[in-house]
C-alpha cells in the first residue's frame, strides 16, 4: 500500500534529526516513505518527486533541509500537496539560515514551517498526522491520545516535582 | 452551513494583513468564519474557541498575531486541528519577534508557520486550501487552477518583458 | 501558610535554571511554591493557576520558559499579580526566541522580563523580593543586606586582585 | 503628598514615548513625578536620585532609555525599589540595542524589562500599578477594571467584526 | 548573436533593482538577455533554462531574487556556468532572508553572492564582466577603464571637497 | 608554469578551512599558489599582490578572512580579476561579521561571496573552476564530472537509505 | 599650520553624517583636514594617507564608512596614530554591516569604534578631542566645558519639564 | 609613580580576557593599575574612580564588561579621559549584548569600542599605547616595533607556508 507521508531530506546527514519525525509518524500510525533528495545535486529527481507525489497517493510531504534550504520550497512548487518544512540546525548560523530560507516563501507557494531542529522534526510528524487526521478518524484519535498522554506526563512531572 | 476555516487574529489592527487570507479563501471556494480573539485580553474565549473548533466542524485554523504572538500556539494547544500561524509585521522588530514566537513551538504542539506579513497571510489561505483539498477534490482543483493561473501570469510577464 | 511567590516553569528541564531563583527566594526569606505547568500541554491548568493566584494569596509569579515561551504571558493574561518572566536558553537560538516571546508583550498585559538564563533566574527572585519588600520590611532589609554583601564581595575581590 | 512612581527618562526626546506611561499611571490612580535624568550627562543626579528614592517615599521607578541605555540599570544599582525599564526605539537599531542594554543585567541587580517602544511604556505603567496594587486595593481594583474594559473592547471589536 | 549573460529575476517587481545590472552590462559592452523566471511558479522553465544555458552560449548567469530566494541556487544546480546571485531587499527583513537563502549554499553548488539590493545588482554586472573579461580583452579593458573612471570621480569629489 | 588561482588567507589559522579549497582545486585540475597575506599586518604586500595578479597570469583570486574581513575586498580593489571571498567562522559571532564584511561591498568593486566556513571554502574552489572552465574545456569537464559524481553519491545514499 | 585631525570618509555621500564630527571639532578648537578617500576606489591614496599621517603632523584620524567598511581598518593598518571609526548607516542593514566591519578588527590593529550614524560622528570628534586634550590643556578644558554645558542643558530640560 | 592606564573590569571573571590587555600594556612599556569595579554592585566606587582618574594622573581608562555592560559608559560619563571599552563574550548572546551596550553611546559621551573578547582586550592595550604614544616617543616606538614584529611574523608564516 502507498505511504501517506513522503519524508524527504536534503542529505543523509539530516537523518539523525529527521528520524525523530519518522518515529512519531510510526507512533501515530501514519505510513511513510523516506528519501534523500538533494535540491542542488538531484534537481530533476526533486522535480519529478514533487510532480508525482499526489498521483502516487501521498497526502503530505515533510522536507528537512539546512542552510540555503531549497528543498521544501521547490517541492512545494511542484505539488498541490501540503509541504511541511523542517529547518535543520547548521554549524555557523544554528539554523537561522535554514529557517529564513524555508519560511520566507513568496505569496503563491506556502511551506508549513516548523521550529529549528529536533523539536521541528517531531512537530512535522504531528502536523502531518493532524492533517491526515482530518480524513482518518483513527489518526485523529491517535493525535488526541498523544495529547492526553503528554498532558499526563507533564502533570506527573508536576506531581512528582 | 459550518465554515471550514477559522480565521482568527489577535487584534482588529491585524485585519489589513489577514484580509488577504480571507480573499484567497473565498477565491479557493473555502468558507471561513472570522474572529478577533486576543490571547492576552480574552484568554478564556481563546481556550473555548480552540476546544470547540473541531466539534463545531472547522477543519483548519488560521491565526495571525504580532509581537509576543501567543495566539497561534495557544489555539494549537487546545485543538487537534492543524493551526496555521501568520507572523504580523511589528513596528520595532519588523515581525522577527512574531516569527520566533510562532515558529519556535516546543515538541508536541506544532504550528504551521508562514512568512512574515502579507505573503504569509496569502499563503496561509493557500495552505488551508491545500489541506482541505485532500478531502475535497473541488478545492484541490481550485488550488491546481490557481497554480496554473499564477504560472501563466508569470510567463506572461516574462513574454512581455 | 500560603506561599508568597508562585515559581512556575514550562518543563521539568527548566529546573536547573529556575532552581537558582528558588535558592535566592529562600535566601531572601520569601516563601514559594513550585510548579511545572506547560502552556501547550496543560493550557487549562495554566489558566486556572493564573485565575486563582491572587485569591490563593500569592503576591508574585515567576515564570520561566524557552522557545515560543508562552507561559509568562499567558499567566499574566489571567492574573492582576505582577508576573516576572525568565527566558530559558535554547539549543538553536540561545534564548533569543525565548526573550522576544516573553518581552514583546502587547500593550495591556505586561511581563517583567529578566535576562536570558541563569542570571535572569537569580534576578527574578531578587525582583520578586524587591516587590514583596515594599510591603514587608524584613524582606526589604534582606535585599538591602544582600546588596551590601555582594558589594562587599566585589570590593573584596577588588582588594585581593 | 509624595508620588508613588518615579517616571524617569534619559532625554526629553523620550517623552513622546514615556508620556504613554504617564497617562496610564494617571488612569490607574497612581501618582507620579517625572524627571529627565541623563545617565551619561548627569551621573551624580542619577546616583542621588536612586539612593534617595526609597526614603523619599517612592515605591516603583520606571526608567526609559535608548541605545546604550544605562539609566534603568544604574538606577537599579542604587535602590532596593523595583525598577521597570522601557527600551526606547532607536534610529539605527530600532531599539534592539536599548533592549539588550536594559534586559541583560548581571545577576544581583534586576531590571523589570518591558517591550520596545510605546507598548513597553504603557505596560510599564500597568506593571507599576500591579506592584502597587499589592498594597493598595484601590489600585488593584483599577487594574482589574482596566482588564475588564480592555477585554470588553476586544470583545466588542469581535462582535462588530 | 547569442547573449553572453543571462539576467534572470524571480519577479517583474525585481526589475527596478536588476535594471542597474542591465545598464552596467551594456556600459561594459557585454550582451545580455533578460528573463522573469519564478523558481516557485515556473520550476520547469527554471530547470530547462539552467540545463540549456551553457549549450545556448551563455557564459554567466545573474539571478536576482528576494525572501526564500531559491532562483540563484536552483539555476546553479542545473548548470556548470558561474551563477551570480543578487539578494533583493525585502519588506520585513530588508533582504537578510534573501542574502542567507542565496549565500549559504551547501558544498558542491556555489552561488557568487553580491551585496543586498542596488549595490549588489550593479556589482553583479561588474563581476560578470570581470569573468568574461578573462576571455575577452575588450571587456577586461572596459572594466579597467571603468575602474579608472570611478577612481577619477572619487578623486575629483575629493579635490572639490 | 604560472598558477591559475591565487589562494590567499589572512592568517595561517585560516588554513584548516581554506585547505578544503586547495584540495578541490587540485581535484578539478586547477593549479594554484597559496599565500598568507594579512590585510592589516601586511597592507603593502596585499596591495602589490592585487596589482600584479593579472600580469602574473593568475585568473581568479580566492581570499578567506574572518572578523572585519578586509582581505577579499582590498584585493578586489586592486585587480580586475574576479575575487571570490570566503567568510571564516569566528569565535564570538560565528562568521556573521566575516560574511557582512565581505559581501556588503559598495557598488564598483564586487567580491563573489561564498557561504561561511568549510562549505564556502569548498565552493570557492568550484566557483573558480567554473570561471576558468569557460576558457578551458578540460576544467569545465572536470566540473561536469564532479557534478555527476556528487549526484551519483547522493543517489546512492538515497538507494541505500 | 598642520591640522591635528584627519577627517576621512569613504564617499562624499557620508558627509552629511561626518559633518557633525567636523562641527564638533571646530567647537572644541581642534583643527582638522577633511578628505574623501574610497578604500575600494582609491586604495593607493588610502595607503599613502595612512603611511604619511604621523609624519605630516596629524595626531588622530577619524574615518567614516558604510557597508563593508574597510576604510578605518585599512588606515589603522598603515599608521601608528589612533584611528576612530564611525559606522555609517546603510540602506539594507541600517549600519549593522558597517559596525561589524569596523569593530571586529583582529588582534594587532585596533580601531576605536563609535556608535552607528550621527551620534557616532559627534562622538568621534569628542573622542579625538579627549585624546588630543591629554597633550593640550586648552582642548581638555574645552571638553570639560562642553561636558558642563551639556549637563546644564540636561538639567535645564529637567527643570522646565 | 602613577600608572598611566586604569585597567578596570566589571567582575573578576573578566580577568582571563582582560589579562591579555595587561600583558600587552606591559609589553608596550605602559604602566597600569588594575581594578575590579562592578557598575551595578559598586556604583559609588565607579563614580569616584571616574571623577578622580584625571587628577590621579591616569591618561587612559580601559574598561571590560559583559551583558548590559554599563561600566565603560559610566566611567566615560565621569571623566574627560579617553575610555576604551572591551565587550566581554557572554554565555547566551556571545557578547552581542556587551557590544551594543558599549558602542551605542549617545552623542556627548564616547566610548572607544574594541572587538568582542580576546582580540578586543589585546587591541584595547594597543589603542591605549597609540594614544599615550602621541605624548611619549618611546611608547610610539614600541607600537611601531610591535607592528614591525607582527608584520615579520606574518611574513614568516607566509614564507614557511
Amino acid at each position: 500500500m502507498m505511504a501517506k507521508v513522503g519524508l524527504v531530506m536534503g542529505s543523509i546527514s539530516d537523518w539523525p534529526t529527521m528520524q525523530l519525525a519518522a518515529e512519531r509518524l510510526t507512533a501515530m500510525g501514519v505510513s511513510y516513505e523516506r528519501h534523500v533528495i538533494s535540491a542542488h545535486r538531484m534537481p530533476q529527481t526533486l522535480q519529478t518527486y514533487g510532480e508525482q507525489a499526489a498521483e502516487r497517493g501521498l497526502q503530505v510531504i515533510i522536507a528537512g533541509a539546512g542552510g540555503a534550504a531549497h528543498l521544501p520550497g521547490m517541492l512545494a512548487a511542484n505539488t498541490v500537496l501540503p509541504v511541511i518544512g523542517v529547518p535543520i540546525k547548521t554549524k555557523a548560523l544554528n539554523g537561522v539560515d535554514s529557517l529564513l530560507s524555508i519560511v520566507q516563501m513568496p505569496a503563491g507557494v506556502p511551506v508549513a514551517t516548523m521550529a529549528i531542529g529536533e523539536a521541528g522534526a517531531k512537530n512535522a510528524a504531528l502536523m502531518a498526522a493532524q492533517i491526515i487526521g482530518l480524513r482518518e478518524p483513527a489518526v485523529q484519535q491517535a493525535i488526541s491520545d498523544f495529547r492526553d498522554k503528554q498532558r499526563q506526563e507533564a502533570e506527573q512531572s508536576e506531581r512528582q516535582f
